[in-house]
C-alpha cells in the first residue's frame, strides 16, 4: 500500500485527476446521525491532507457534500455484496459506522480484501477468532475506538500510564460513561432523552455484568443491574448513578491491570433513573425474545396489564404491591409519568421490548432545541510511597446542536483521528486490537482538546 | 408395514427364529432410570404380544434382560450416526427417552427411513415443521405422551371432552403437574428431592411463561416466575405451590379451548419452594450462559459472594438486604440450609447453574429408603344449564421403590401403553401430534387404573 500525504492545501480542487487513483481513500459505511461530525471531521481532513473519502448508507441525500473530487457519497445497501465488494476493493481503509451485527461480515470481506478496518464497537468472540489471520495479512482491524468503547481507553490509559510512571500501584480502577441530556434540557422526571439509538437503550445490559472487586469476581444478572448502582459525583454536574457495563473483565489484560483488586466499567444514568428502569426490567418490559400475540391491536395499558397479577386496585399501586416497593416511592412516580396511555402501540408482531421502545420515542424524544451531553469518569485508587491515593479523571461534553451533539462528536472524533493516525502510517499494530497505545492516545487525546474535548484530572489521599 | 399380532402367550421364547423377523419391532433410544418401568412394560407386553424390542443406550449393562429371543440391548452413541440409522431401519416404531435435543435428528432419521416415532417431550418449532412431511409420508410421529408433557393431556382431554358432553361450557381450565417427593421419604426444610434429571430442575422455568387469565394474555418473566405461584389444595396431602410453566397458550387451539377466558398450565412444589428457589434466581445462580473463571479453585460460599453486594454482615444477612426480604423470613431458612459451604466446588469451567446442581445434588439426594411421589391437579370452571360450577381431577402416584418410582411410572407406562396401540393399528392419525383423542386417552386411563394409577375427581358449585 501506498500512503501518499499530499499538502496541496486550499488548491486541493484544482487537483489533476490522473492523481486521484494514488490518494489514500477512506470509505465510510453508515451515514447516520451519530456520523455526522466523524463526516465532517473526514471532510475537512481530506481537504488538508489528501485523502479521498467515500461514504455509503442506505440513503446519502441528507448529507450536504462540499464541491471536491475528493469526496463522494452513494447509496449503498450493505446486503448488496457484490456493491459492497467493488467499494471495499478501492479503499485503503474501510471504517464502518453500522450497526454493530454487520461487522463479522465487513471483517471478512476486509480480511479478503486486505484493507484496514476501523469501527467503535466491542470486539466480539468472532471477531476476536480473526486476530491472527488479521496479522498473517499486516492488517489493522481497529475495534472499539469511538466513544464507549473507545474514547474511555483512549483517556483511561493516559491516566493509567501516568499514574505508573510517577510509580504508583494501581489498586482499584472503574470507568463509568453516559450518554446523556445536557441540563439545560434536562426538564422530564427520568432525566433521560433518546440521544442515540434508542433499541441499545431499551436492550441496555442484557446478559450478565461480570467485573473483578477486592480482588472477587462479581456477577450481576441482568434482572438485578440496574438494582446494584453506584453514586458518582461529577464536577459540577451533582449526582449521577452508575451501573456495571458487560463484561469488564475483559479489560483487566488489555489495561495491563493483572495485579488490580477492582476493575469495573459501568454506564451512567442520572440519578432516579435506574430505580424506576428496574421496574421496568423486573415487570418483563425489555424483554426482546419473543412476540406478543395481537400487538397490533393491544393499548400500552393492555400491554402493561399482560405483565401484571390481576389484583383490582389501580396499575400503580399494583405493580408497587408486586414489585413490593413502598407507597410514593420516587421510581413510581417515573412510571407514572410513562402513563402507558389507552391508546393502540400500532405494531405488528411486537416484542415487548418493541412496544417499550415506541412509547419511550414518545417521551423521550429529544426536541429541535435539546441539546446532548456525554459525561465520562475514570475512578482510581492507587498506592505510591506507602501511601493510598485516589485520583478522578473527568470529561463532560455538550452537545452544539442537533447536528454536532456531544456523542456526534465523542464517537466521530475519536474514529477519524485514529483513522488519520492509521494513514499516516504512524500506527504499527497488526490483528484485531483496541486503541490503548500511547500512540492512539497521546496524538488523539491531544487533538480532542483543540475540539474543547479535555478531561479533568482530581487528586486526593484516601 | 406388516403388523402380526401373535398370541404364543407363554410358549414365545420357544418361537421358530424365522419368524421373529416378521414381528413388530420397537426401538427404545434410551435406558436411563426414567425408562426402567417402560422398558419392564414393554418386555412383559412382548412377550404376551408377540413383539421385538431392542433398548439401545450408552450403556445397557444395568439392565436385567429376560432370556428371550425377543428382547435385545445393545450399545449405542447417538451420535454414530452409522449404527443408529442402521437399528432405525429394522424397527416399526422407534421410542426415544433420550434428552429432549436429540429428537430433531431421531425424527428426521424415522421420516427418512419412513419409522413412527413416539417420545414424552415437547413439540420444539422445529419438530413441528416436520409435520406435513411426516403426514405425506402417512408416519405418526406422536410427542408429549409421558407424564407432563403426556398424562396430563390424556386426562385432561377426558375431563374436558366428558364435561362438554354433559352440556358444559368451559370458561376456565388451569393443570399442576409436580415430581415430589413421597409424605414418609419428606425430610428437608425444601421437602424437594431429585427424582428426575436434576439439570431439568435447576433450568425450570428459564425463558417466558406464557397463560390466558380472564380473556387477557399473560407473561411472567423467569426473574418472577416463583414469585407467582398459586395456592392448590390436593386431596388429603395439604397444600401446594403452582408456578406457570412454558407457553400454555399452544393449548388453546389442541385441546379445543378457543373460546375459554383462563388457561394455564403450571408446576407443582411443596410450600415453601418456590419463595425460596426464587431467591436463588433472584441471586442469579441458576444462569446456564456463562462459565465462571477459575470454577475449580472456588468454594460454593467463594461462588455465592460473586452474586452479593461487598457490604460486611454475614451472608445470609446481606441476602435478605440485597432482595429485600425481611429478617426471618421463610424462604431464608431455606438458603440457610443449604449453606453454601467452604468446601471447593472441584468444577472445571462451570455455569452458575452447574454449581448449583452439584450442590443440591449433595442436599436434595434421594436415599436408597426414599420414595417419590408424582401429583397432578386439573382446575376446571364451567357453566352448566346457567349455572358455574368448578370439577377438580386429581391424581397422586406413589413410587414403588428406587427403581419402580412414580417417576418411572407415569412417564413410562402412557409411552408403552401408546406403543401397544400404536402397533396394534388402533391410532388413525399421522403427523406430528400430540395424544388429546379419545382413541389414546380411553384405552390409555383405562389400563392406568389397573396400575393403580387413577384421578379423582370432585365437583362443587362455585
Amino acid at each position: 500500500m501506498i500512503y501518499w500525504i499530499v499538502a496541496f492545501g486550499a488548491n486541493i480542487n484544482t487537483l489533476p485527476e490522473i492523481i486521484l487513483p494514488f490518494m489514500p481513500h477512506i470509505l465510510l459505511l453508515g451515514a447516520g446521525r451519530s456520523a455526522t461530525v466523524l463526516i465532517s471531521y473526514l471532510f475537512s481532513q481530506a481537504a488538508v491532507l489528501g485523502w479521498r473519502v467515500t461514504v455509503a448508507d442506505l440513503t446519502v441525500n441528507h448529507l450536504s457534500l462540499p464541491d471536491s473530487p475528493l469526496l463522494r457519497a452513494i447509496p449503498l445497501n450493505i446486503e448488496d455484496e457484490n456493491l459492497l465488494t467493488e467499494q471495499v476493493q478501492t479503499a485503503d481503509l474501510v471504517i464502518s459506522m453500522l450497526p454493530a451485527q454487520f461487522h463479522l461480515v465487513i471483517a471478512r470481506l476486509c480480511l479478503k480484501h486486505k484493507k484496514n478496518l476501523l469501527t467503535a464497537s466491542y470486539i466480539t468472540p468472532e471477531l476476536a477468532e480473526l486476530h491472527q489471520a488479521a496479522q498473517a495479512a499486516g492488517l489493522l482491524f481497529l475495534m472499539e475506538a469511538g466513544l464507549d468503547p473507545g474514547l474511555d481507553h483512549l483517556s483511561a490509559m493516559a491516566l493509567l500510564n501516568n499514574i505508573r510512571q510517577e510509580g504508583g500501584q494501581v489498586i482499584s480502577f472503574k470507568s463509568f460513561t453516559g450518554g446523556l441530556i445536557s441540563p439545560e434540557s434536562d426538564n422530564n422526571p427520568w432525566h433521560y432523552k433518546f440521544t442515540w439509538n434508542p433499541r441499545n437503550v431499551v436492550l441496555a445490559g442484557q446478559g450478565v455484568a461480570k467485573y473483578l472487586e477486592n480482588g472477587r469476581y462479581k456477577f450481576i444478572p441482568y434482572h438485578q443491574l440496574f438494582n446494584r448502582t453506584e453514586r458518582l459525583t461529577i464536577l459540577t454536574l451533582g449526582q449521577f448513578d452508575g451501573y456495571a457495563n458487560r463484561n469488564a473483565l475483559l479489560y483487566q489484560e488489555r489495561y495491563g491491570l493483572q495485579d488490580v483488586q477492582t476493575l469495573m466499567r459501568g454506564t451512567l444514568r442520572r440519578s432516579g433513573y435506574c430505580q424506576a428502569w428496574h421496574l421496568l426490567v423486573q415487570l418483563g418490559l425489555t424483554d426482546d425474545g419473543y412476540r406478543l400475540p395481537e400487538s397490533q391491536i393491544l393499548t400500552y395499558r393492555q400491554f402493561l396489564e399482560s405483565y401484571l397479577p390481576p389484583t383490582p386496585q389501580d396499575w400503580l399501586t399494583r405493580v408497587a404491591c408486586y414489585l413490593n416497593i413502598p407507597a410514593g416511592n420516587a421510581a413510581l412516580a417515573l412510571l407514572e409519568w410513562l402513563d402507558f396511555p389507552a391508546e393502540p402501540i400500532g405494531l405488528n408482531q411486537a416484542t415487548p421490548a418493541q412496544v417499550l421502545e415506541k412509547l419511550l420515542l414518545q417521551k423521550w424524544a429529544l426536541q429541535p432545541q435539546d441539546k446532548d451531553m456525554v459525561v465520562m469518569q475514570h475512578l482510581v485508587t492507587y498506592t505510591l510511597n506507602g501511601e493510598k491515593k485516589e485520583r478522578t479523571s473527568s470529561l463532560v461534553v455538550l452537545g452544539d446542536d442537533q447536528q454536532k451533539t456531544a456523542m456526534a462528536k465523542t464517537v466521530g472524533l475519536p474514529l477519524g483521528m485514529a483513522a488519520k493516525l492509521i494513514l499516516q502510517g504512524k500506527i504499527n499494530l497488526t490483528g484485531v486490537v483496541i486503541p490503548t497505545q500511547p500512540a492512539f492516545y497521546e496524538p488523539i487525546l491531544a487533538e480532542l482538546k483543540t475540539y474543547g474535548i479535555s478531561f479533568t484530572e482530581v487528586e486526593r489521599n484516601s
